[in-house]
């Protein structure tokens, strides 16, 4: 498979149609998640339908954002831990075990929501990260995000969990 | 306003254009919850566009639907236990404090989804509530949300958060 040098870790995952991070969902929030040093970034813009109360972001789509950026991240740091680039193989996908949101403030659901997330501990098939909420200049919403590797290209047992 | 007597919490939700539970979202989940018992239950139909892995429903999505239903519930909880109907002044709303979602097993993004929900604690304008998600026979989901009153059409101070 030719490899794109995109620095999107949602660009190394093909035939995504996830409503958080496929490229390939034309309804889905398709974001974005980028490394910034040790934090992957997503800087996300949304649009009216996925408002709670009026111009505030519904607290569903935020947790969606955080989760599937996490994923990805979870995904991201595996590649970095191993010395390679996004992309390469073996491919590794990650399913949510456990999520936890609190809300600090509404978020705008007019301005950009910025996520940043850290990796905090990898053991195993699991990454447990923190990833904070940013909207307007203040953050907004911090989450544990426990991350569980469920796909690898490298075992025999492997199934890409994308295309049936 | 002349009162409807619909069971589903969120007919007593006005001017709702929220992504999850807003009837007047023509765009989102539009979830109907009512009570079975001492149980807020809520039976969900996805669509294509909201599947994480190919026929799985994706896990932000969920998410969404538990808090929504849980808000509602909190809601409709309040209503109980002033004895007195849904859609009855004074009107209360509840915003998500913290939502923590631990997935079992992957949920049918084809079949029915069926939460149920039910209240641990009241305690002043804090509902904690227990929620299970059940899929094709199978609990694939557990979450305990917090919730918060942010709105009392009863107090001098009240705003109305779906209309600004």
């Amino acid at each position: 498979m030719p490899q794109s040098d995109s620095p999107y870790f949602q660009d190394h995952m093909p035939d995504n149609g996830c409503f958080g991070c496929g490229k390939d969902n034309p309804d889905g929030l398709k974001i974005k998640s980028f490394w910034e040093g040790e934090e992957a970034v997503c800087i996300w813009n949304s649009a009216p339908r996925f408002s709670g109360w009026r111009n505030l972001m519904n607290g569903g789509i935020l947790a969606t954002l955080i989760d599937c950026h996490c994923m990805g991240t979870a995904m991201a740091m595996a590649c970095k831990s191993e010395g390679r680039a996004l992309g390469t193989e073996p491919y590794y996908r990650y399913a949510t075990g456990t999520i936890t949101v609190k809300y600090l403030l509404p978020t705008s659901n007019v301005a950009p929501v910025e996520l940043r997330a850290r990796v905090v501990e990898v053991k195993g098939k699991k990454t447990v990260m923190h990833c904070d909420a940013y909207s307007e200049g203040k953050k907004t919403a911090e989450a544990e995000v426990i991350a569980i590797r469920v796909a690898d290209s490298s075992q025999p047992s492997h199934f890409n969990p994308f295309v049936s």
